[in-house]
């Protein structure tokens, strides 16, 4: 059965996500994954990276349905973009159009009756199922709209970086990555060397760690790093030599 | 494979939404599908609101089980709805019989072995079950509880209305459609009168708009109407003609 | 097809249990179920709790992820448990090994390009996948980690007790169990004597009730029995004849 992987900012108080599978339910025949539904709302930037770092751990050939969408309703259009095996379908607006190996294509079909207010329902669901039910007419565009997350590799000189993600936990994950051992990171004044190699090796204090996304995260052992700095998304971060 | 749509106040905090779907899975084949678990605890009146205008995005036939059930281990009793083409399962407290066209059946059949506190696993679930494996008996009943919520249609007079729910966005959905366009609404004294199209249309400053459950939406562009004018389910809301 | 049960402290704001189950479909043929991923952070104990008392409601033959595991990374050896027909697999905590009737297997074989961070995505997942797939080389072991919840059961005498889990409602459940009915709770220096059969029986005021867990539960009609009396996991309670 075909994997069709739904990232949104919908949450889960609301029956947004849940109404938009019903509706991909109704219409083809798929398995749903959640990514999640937890993007901060109308965070463009932090669903970008949310994808860019999880869609190669999916089934190869899967959809992901991405419905991170302030414009809704307005001219943006929707899309679908390939790149490797895997298809995306969302809306214009950046997320979905990371990096360089990728195509686009617009969606040559009008949805009438959709409303203004709720495209996931109306638009990118039926969407997602017409490429199931490989009964779309695609066309190749090479106007789009492109944005990509700064990400800084530390490679001896001092950088500046931003918090990208706090996770549940309380790491703070960082757009930065080291290729090389002898660096500090500072962030709201304070000073962390320290490099653990897992969570358990320091039982307390502050460490920098290589992060499951591939970037530096700042944690402590079983309590919040976020809560402890007070950091949150969009804080700025100096990477720089030890001193 | 039949389909089973869930709605619940159980959250997800807990392992109840979970432990009914090992039920269901334990006792039939069934593609379990969440509507959202996060319904206020034990509100029935949101609980049917969000039932009655998502049913229909489901798959035709589809069974939805309904959890929202302070009254679990009392002498009210569950019962099976079917509207169109669907099947709805729940307890007898009004939730399920909204509208009018739907026939209520009781359960002729007596679970012995059930607890008072979680009908969801003992009870609900094994119907779903029954139902799916055709291994029922349904006795058609016309005594059963009874409410609807009140929906307003401004035609020209002044009609007082409420919130009924506020989502993760902060869109403040009331029970109020209009037939006509030269309204205003008025809510903690304040009058509002823009009405826009799509959310992007004005880039600041509240708005109305048609929302995607049917009903009229207060909203602002990338920001929270509702911590706005600090809104709740239940406040009281006034249509009236622009003056 | 193979039914996985997934049991986490990951929580549902972030993306890691969405990419454990893209790495499950990527590997083998599953249908996932999510118990709960909102185990307090790292709470083994609670946890376990979750998993002793529910596991038994999903189809025979289930296969249980666990991933509550601060120890992630360090030298703490994954396990898979039998327990009945059912698989468990998860770090060798303690989580797993409850009660008397289970035998305990370490996996030999390595996993080399695993990180030190997410060892849900890069071993656990694709243990659970070996297992599904018939491709797994498990190995009997005497030597594991192992706790158990004290579970009291009053015949008479008095005894101490603690709040185990604190559920969404607010009904407070304890590792208490009763063979008696003449006992009373004390916590927080509030005694309580009264018993319902079912959540409706009484409007107002707090009462014990026998919860669907199996323990008995301090509870308040429509209202949340844990804000009023402020109780939280860990909290000390007292059972006694009643006087």
């Amino acid at each position: 059965m075909q994997t069709v992987v739904f990232l949104s900012d919908f949450g889960i108080t609301d029956v947004y996500a849940g109404i938009v599978k019903g509706v991909i339910k109704s219409h083809c025949n798929a398995d749903i994954i959640d990514l999640t539904h937890n993007i901060d709302a109308y965070n463009l930037k932090s669903a970008q990276f949310i994808l860019k770092y999880s869609y190669q751990y999916f089934p190869k050939n899967s959809i992901f349905l991405v419905v991170v969408d302030p414009q809704v309703g307005s001219q943006i259009k929707p899309i679908v973009v390939k790149r490797d095996s895997y298809t995306f379908v969302g809306r214009d607006n950046g997320i979905l159009t990371f990096g360089d190996n990728f195509d686009v294509y617009e969606i040559d079909q009008s949805f009438d009756n959709a409303s203004h207010t709720f495209h996931g329902r109306d638009i990118f669901a039926k969407v997602v199922c017409k490429i199931v039910n490989n009964n779309i007419n695609l066309k190749k565009t090479y106007e789009y709209n492109k944005f990509d997350i700064k990400e800084v590799i530390f490679n001896g000189e001092e950088e500046k970086g931003e918090v990208i993600w706090v996770d549940k936990f309380g790491n703070i994950i960082m757009n930065i990555k080291s290729n090389l051992q002898a660096y500090e990171l500072v962030i709201k004044n304070i000073v962390i060397k320290r490099k653990a190699q897992f969570f358990a090796q320091y039982k307390e204090g502050l460490f920098l760690i290589d992060g499951s996304f591939g970037f530096i995260e700042i944690a402590t052992y079983m309590g919040s790093a976020a809560r402890f700095i007070n950091a949150q998304i969009g804080d700025e971060v100096i990477i720089r030599r030890q001193q």
